[in-house]
């Protein structure tokens, strides 16, 4: 199903240390960002260039898994300063979080610098950072195929200007539900959607969590089933670790056409599915194409699909 | 795909007069209630025995209407007083109503009688009323085949008792996300329903509204999609059409198995995105079978299913 030689992915976005409190226990100094949970759920499927920044607190071992996993670290600034933190805290059903602190640290005078052998990456992945950033980014690319990017409230509510620019430039948007409402002004969801792409993504994924995901590309919306866990230890990294997938498969199948979406948004799903199994990327870091392979095997037991009607 | 003479199907519930202030204005005295949304919803696919309590001011011809639908309602029961009225406020988003009144009406003494000749149908339906009506019900029935059973929060907090001795003689229950988790004392959905069948019912479908349904019957749960609507008019009773239609469905069948019970929950999700595409009954009322086979055909175009891997 997967090219011998999938063409590369580059990845844009935060590296963190992140302060997790979660119904089963705090954990601290785990590694996060959205580039880096994005970077190991790609690299399940494709080579993935990365781009990010970390400060001198960032140790090279982290570089190296990820190094191990084909993610190319080259374009991982090293600045002086501490490393972007958050810290939150999840209610006991997992269902909210609230943020109880963050520290840009680095982050705060990072200008993404997509090095020169990768700037005609075909497939791009910008995480979640400022649009001014995502836009810088862009700037330095050149014609990439597919620009997939996500964004959150917190932009959409003080950087709509740029936000609206960057869409204009945008392929794919992948934002959660509550995002697509706000973005949109609109709270009926299809009624959303189509707001959005007005806007100028031809392709729209809506994350719902546990309820899973919804893909509109002009023809009849994807109705993407979440896994249903007994087991969720961690979401942190859920989305970016479906975004993540999603790209790499779409790498590895060398192919951005509508079937091909409609896999990948499945497989991402099926990745973010590991991801919240286990604390951080201790799951993630691991995850083998096979396993994905056999939870999107299991989607299949999911549904129920009519046959057409005479 | 049905047979040609599908068996009959008992429905026992409320009928009532609803005041609805939705988003798009006021609708008053609307023919509604439980039984009434699953009769109308049943019919289209089956012969529908319907017992139930009106009022002296229950119109003959809301009664002629059901009975042209294939509605046997030689077990509506008209006593003497008003018919139960309840009333609500939706917000703005349809995504959550208040009860602004209820009066019980002629439905405060009601004990349904189950008429002699109704007594050995094989599939049942007890919309959600007080769970001693529905174990009054029960008491009264030749072994029936299949007991479909809906409650509410009201009757988890007050009649915890008798709603355990219901659910022991339940076959397969009906409720929505947050009744499932109120009732098993878990929020992960997943464990929920592991909990719940414990208690009884071998099969639990769980209503999620815009995000579907989940099935529960100990093989693979089923993730049923809602039809991502762009108007949606008044939520009222969707989950009891949902539930008429399921019953309806397997009746014409002629089969309660596995594989029928998934095609039943996916007619339910098209008979429900229906009805919420009018005020009170006003689409639900004219529904065809046709009807219902074009949206699950649609249900197709909605899913991904991944082959198999080597």
């Amino acid at each position: 199903m997967t090219h011998d030689s999938p063409s590369p992915v580059l990845i844009v976005g935060s590296m963190a240390f992140d302060d997790l409190d979660l119904p089963t226990g705090s954990a601290r100094d785990v590694v996060g960002g959205s580039a880096t949970y994005s970077a190991y759920a790609a690299s399940v499927f494709a080579p993935v260039r990365l781009v990010a920044v970390v400060g001198d607190d960032f140790p090279a071992a982290e570089l190296d898994r990820l190094a191990a996993r084909g993610v190319d670290t080259s374009g991982v600034e090293r600045a002086a300063g501490k490393t972007f933190r958050w810290a939150g805290r999840y209610d006991a059903n997992l269902a909210s979080r609230a943020t109880l602190d963050t520290q840009l640290n680095v982050f705060a005078s990072f200008h993404p610098k997509i090095p020169a052998a990768h700037r005609a990456t075909p497939l791009v992945l910008l995480g979640n950072i400022h649009p001014a950033l995502q836009l810088e980014v862009l700037d330095q690319l050149t014609s990439p195929k597919l620009v997939v990017a996500d964004t959150m409230n917190l932009w959409i509510d003080t950087e709509p200007k740029l936000l609206a620019q960057l869409l204009e430039r945008v392929d794919l948007l992948v934002i959660n539900e509550e995002e697509a409402r706000q973005l949109a002004g609109i709270h009926n969801i299809s009624r959303a959607a189509r707001e959005i792409m007005t806007r100028g993504p031809r392709r729209l994924v809506i994350k719902r969590g546990e309820y899973g995901a919804l893909l509109f590309d002009g023809g009849h919306p994807l109705f993407a089933p979440a896994f249903p866990l007994e087991d969720v230890i961690d979401p942190t990294g859920a989305g970016d670790s479906f975004a993540g997938a999603m790209i790499g498969w779409l790498a590895a199948l060398g192919s951005t056409d509508a079937d091909a979406l409609r896999q990948a948004v499945m497989v991402g799903s099926a990745a973010a599915s590991y991801c919240v199994e286990a604390v951080g990327n201790a799951r993630l870091c691991t995850l083998e194409a096979r396993e994905v392979r056999e939870r999107l095997d299991a989607f299949r037991h999911l549904l129920y699909v009519p046959t057409p009607q005479g």
